[in-house]
């Protein structure tokens, strides 16, 4: 498959996701500009990148249908890692152009393996252990102090899959639930973490790569509500955390985008987690930079020159839109929030349930706090809480 | 079909689309932020938008098609003039929502009759008059001195349809031709351009309008290759331009987006033609304002709070892409063009033919020249052509 890219001459190149969420949905937007082909292999026609794309195969992201989706497309690239990485080897065995690597997305979907191939290149990483029972949790607490935190080997997000234990009880209580569900575990020592950072790099597979300015993720509930970018670092540590990021994307030796999640515990950065596609962090880089996470991620999977990653203003807050408790659709809300001044809202195109990430707002700016307030605003909106910052309803 | 906008809380409304050119590829791709559905009547499945939007009814821009297409929809918009107005005007009257209206949509497409509305509106137009047969253009060269501009009535766009005269035996040949070939004519006075600029307004059916910075169209044989904005003249005429924009809006009563299209002669501003709907004039919009036109277009049919226009740098630059004389696809050349620094690609997954518009690329910048000077580096690269700019083929 390789070999058609070459010869783009009679056509464009066709870029196959796995996956259709708003991570694809918004890559789809980006390749409209480009020319390029996107096919999307989505779980339902119902996802969020399903309903706007024109060339989708609904088919569960492993097995047979990969395989038959892989052979329409010159390029294999993925918007989630619920996919099979032995397939994906075996892809790449037979000619496929699967950007990131299977190893990669090995790499990517197992917080185990990120720990122990990040502690071996000598990444800033915390004391971690994995875990066969209770027992593994009560030394690695006694160890290394209480609390701990007990994490899901595979397919946690956004908070599911991490528990902060606080004692023996707590961990024998979280082994019985995690062993009847099959779930695997790892431990880490609990990082003071006084503020939670994202970098992230677009990497072409000889090497070439740009990072985006490091950005500010304020979590809540262990979802991330709210990008800050420039994140408010010391410049020395934004520097840092550029200089990890490309030397995380060079040493596992990614292609397309690689998001860093970082921890900042005083002036020292620590890794937390690492994923290998666009990511909700980036979201911002759509009005905030000169090139967009998801047209980068493009171009990099094509092996095309990257994009510049320039900020567009001094300041860049993107706030995500959570299905609010009542249901309501955001879509209904949106002459509210478009009347916020610079308010870029996103909509995902998702049925509207309470917490669900169903989109968000970017703002520019000169001044963060201002930019913020805007974006807050317009995100409130959008979920009918208008009032809770202090605009009538 | 207007009742259905309002409960929007069950839903995205749907904006179709009549014609699925490269304009509307452009409104598909702004939809996709807004989460609004945009569904397209393409003359065919290969047209520019049709290849990439999931929603698609292939078929002719008048007749029962027309009909069936609107009733799927919440409001009926349009990227050409080549629909029929009466038809509109019915379905209108049947309680869609037809936006623009049917009456502006006729004024669009008959250059008589916008001069002599804009005539009778007093904003500055050229002399004119209507033509049946060669004596009219003869008696109106003797009268405002020749050469004189023949234009056809309807469906002339990039330089087809306009015709300069020297004089009475070249106004013969002209109206043997178009007589036989069943072209109405009008004629206006030779304007002595010493530029031509346009202004794009969005406009909400309550009367809300914003105005883009005004643009100069670079024009050669009469196709648009270049916009430069903000348009290189003293600020009094480019705020009489805008002006001039939303004066003719309002007096129109135009809903969207509306391109007013003009002469400068000296200090003077001579309209030249109105197009209501996104325009070629502001492909500059989606990298260089704040919003881009399309996501006006939207919200302005919607009747939803339109969104700055505020120049996103001190200079922006887009060429387009016309297809080269060897039938070349420019995709193949996408990774020299994406080399050059900053320049914001769009093709239109339109089959490569001579001299046909096939994307633009534009560049944001602190000073014109140099901003230009990278959009045709990296036009020129798209369509093989480096070597004719000074770049290494």
């Amino acid at each position: 498959m390789l070999a058609s890219m070459t010869s783009v001459a009679t056509g464009a190149p066709t870029v196959g996701i796995v996956g259709a969420g708003q991570l694809a949905r918004m890559t789809y937007q980006a390749s409209i500009s480009l020319g390029v082909r996107v096919r999307l292999l989505a779980a339902s026609a119902a996802d969020s990148a399903a309903v706007v794309a024109s060339d989708v195969a609904v088919g569960p992201p492993t097995g047979p249908a990969v395989d038959r989706f892989a052979e329409g497309c010159d390029v294999l690239t993925f918007d989630h890692e619920l996919v099979d990485a032995d397939q994906l080897a075996c892809l790449e065995a037979s000619g496929s152009a699967v950007r990131p690597s299977a190893d990669v997305v090995a790499l990517a979907q197992d917080k185990r393996r990120q720990r122990a191939q990040l502690g071996t290149l000598g990444f800033p990483i915390p004391p971690h252990a994995p875990v066969r029972d209770a027992s593994d949790l009560v030394a690695f607490g006694a160890e290394h102090g209480w609390p701990i935190v007990a994490k899901a080997r595979r397919g946690g997000y956004d908070g599911r899959g991490v528990w902060v234990l606080d004692g023996p009880e707590a961990a024998t209580a979280l082994v019985e639930h995690t062993a009847a569900s099959g779930i695997e575990l790892l431990v880490e020592a609990h990082v003071p973490i006084e503020q939670e950072l994202a970098v992230l790099v677009a990497r072409r597979p000889g090497g070439q790569a740009v990072v985006y300015p490091v950005v500010e993720t304020v979590q809540q509930d262990g979802i991330c509500r709210e990008l800050l970018a420039p994140a408010p670092v010391a410049p020395e540590l934004a520097a840092a955390a550029r200089e990890l990021g490309l030397g995380i994307a060079e040493a596992i030796g990614v292609v397309g985008v690689l998001a860093v999640e970082l921890f900042r515990v005083g002036d020292r950065l620590v890794v937390n987690e690492l994923a290998a596609r666009p990511h909700n962090s980036g979201h911002s880089t759509i009005e905030g930079c000169a090139t967009s996470q998801f047209e980068n991620h493009l171009r990099a999977v094509l092996d095309w020159p990257l994009g510049a990653t320039t900020p567009a203003a001094p300041a860049v807050a993107t706030v995500n839109v959570l299905g609010s408790a009542d249901g309501g659709d955001p879509v209904a809300n949106l002459p509210a929030a478009l009347e916020i001044e610079g308010a870029h809202v996103h909509l995902y195109g998702k049925a509207a349930r309470p917490g669900r990430k169903l989109g968000h707002v970017t703002a520019l700016g000169q001044d963060l706090d201002e930019t913020r307030a805007r974006a807050r605003r317009a995100a409130a909106l959008l979920v009918g809480r208008g009032a809770a910052v202090g605009i009538p309803t």
